[in-house]
């Protein structure tokens, strides 16, 4: 069984790999588990700091390049991750290059999934960044995608292409809404939810981290942990299980910014809490709080998916991996 | 004042045309109504049959190739409707065709609004098609498109496109969901609704007709005159009525099948109802069966947009234009 992972380097592509490999088999789609032949990372740079294995295929490419798209997918794939994205900030800053990756490039990837037949089990990551603009509001399965950027829109349009391809038999696709994803470990990126993770792991680590928003401000949110865990278990859904709505809302926990920093001091000493700063950043807040972070994930819970205990939990668990 | 109008050459955008060229001046967004000096046709046949006009102005090409829609977009344009579209059957059986017409032509036209800064008012021809699945459902404004063909994916990514491309400024767009045309004049075409006017208008001009669902089939109906109402209408209402969403469901009437073969039956005799055939078409009812027939159009009537009173009327009203 070949697996290919779009957006490979980056930090859950990588910890999807490594949860890959360390599964002698896997099922696909509900069918009988095989082992994994081979697993190929593809991303704009070489994912690095992977133990040498020989299933492992570390390739560096342009998914924006056709070319470069069909040579590792006419190749016989089983299955497709595909993680790679402008992520939310650029891509309300770089409009074109956010078209460019967030749908071009899927248009295209989906297509030759098409085209050369492959019709593997395809998992998306998708966004909850899809809903906004009512903040009172809870979202539930059945609630309409309102994006108020144009990544969100980007994702929602995505998520369209994945139930009509599945329909049609191109793929059998699974599109996941991910919550924003904290604690990520490494650097603040571009994504605006960048500093839901930095205002613990920067603190954690002795340094100090920007809150733009303000304490009150509610986010919600699942580790690195459980994303890994529901990107394989979607993986392992049978299609009859999912029917004809390929696209689901991830479970997540609803924490305020506050309370993330009150567990900080917890766990980590009054000292820590300190190293947050309170500097407000108005690009930032006009799209963070047009995510809603009130959500109703039963149709995600009754298949199975998985969210986090508490706060402390994703704290404690960030510890255990990144800084031990 | 420039307006295009793309899909020109059929029946609702030569309907359109004549609305247009009927008025003196009109509003645009709202703003101070000015007169029209120049009115584009553009679509992949010539426009024929509309009275001669110096304002007007016929054009054959095809809407996916890039320069084509860049010489007619690079001059200064007021406003575009967009209503050209491989219809929903076609798109189907063609998934490349409409990939290509329905989801590329239309993000390189609103590429081509927001690199050429013309920033016109857009009115889109979207479809009630976005809808499909659950039969029993009500359909209301807040109701989350379940796309059930690859015609209604394509419309619903485009009402997407819409409101980011109107958020970010680059148009000022305004997607109307359209429900099943009734009754279209010419000729049955591959639209899977195509029956619902060949059921009326075929009968009314002495030929048989077949009706591919049963009897007891509801349909989702709004009549040519109140379309191009409703597209004007359009043009015409302020981007601050409309906000954030730019979508709307057009109002309509519910009717079943056998109700709009009754009324032919009260308008023209009993003899013309005999010339209706019911012969069920799996491939016609696979799709048109997963429409739902009942709406709630609360915010299009606010705004302001209109439905007909009734079947007789809609009826009477294809007699009066087409057939005296």
């Amino acid at each position: 069984m070949r697996i290919i992972i779009f957006g490979g380097a980056g930090f859950l592509g990588k910890k999807l790999a490594l949860e890959l490999l360390r599964r002698e088999k896997i099922s696909l789609g509900g069918k009988p588990a095989k082992p994994i032949t081979k697993l190929l990372l593809f991303d704009k740079t070489k994912a690095y700091g992977l133990p040498p294995d020989p299933r492992l295929e570390i390739l560096e490419g342009d998914i924006c390049d056709p070319s470069a798209l069909q040579a590792v997918l006419e190749k016989p794939t089983d299955a497709v991750f595909h993680l790679a994205a402008i992520v939310s900030g650029e891509a309300e800053k770089d409009f074109e290059l956010g078209m460019r990756v967030n749908l071009h490039a899927t248009l295209n990837l989906l297509e030759l999934c098409r085209t050369l037949q492959q019709n593997p089990v395809l998992v998306f990551a998708s966004s909850c960044a899809v809903f906004g603009g009512e903040l009172s509001e809870t979202i539930y399965d059945s609630t309409r995608p309102t994006p108020q950027s144009s990544y969100g829109t980007q994702k929602a349009m995505t998520d369209l292409l994945i139930n009509d391809y599945s329909r049609r038999g191109f793929i059998d696709g699974r599109a996941l809404r991910l919550p924003t994803i904290a604690i990520r470990p490494g650097k603040p990126n571009a994504a605006t939810s960048s500093f839901v993770s930095s205002i613990i792991r920067e603190p954690l680590a002795g340094k100090s981290a920007n809150c733009p928003v303000a304490p009150e401000t509610n986010v919600w949110i699942l580790s690195p942990n459980k994303v890994t865990e529901n990107f394989v278990h979607a993986l392992e859904l049978s299609s009859g299980d999912l029917g004809t709505n390929r696209v689901i809302n991830l479970p997540g926990i609803t924490t305020s910014v506050a309370e993330m920093v009150h567990q900080l001091g917890e766990i980590a000493g009054e000292e820590a809490t300190k190293l947050v700063d309170w500097q407000p950043d108005a690009f930032i807040q006009s799209i963070v709080l047009t995510w809603p972070p009130h959500f109703v994930t039963q149709r995600a819970m009754d298949l199975g998916f998985k969210k986090d205990a508490s706060v402390a939990e994703i704290i404690q668990s960030h510890i255990q991996e990144e800084l031990t």
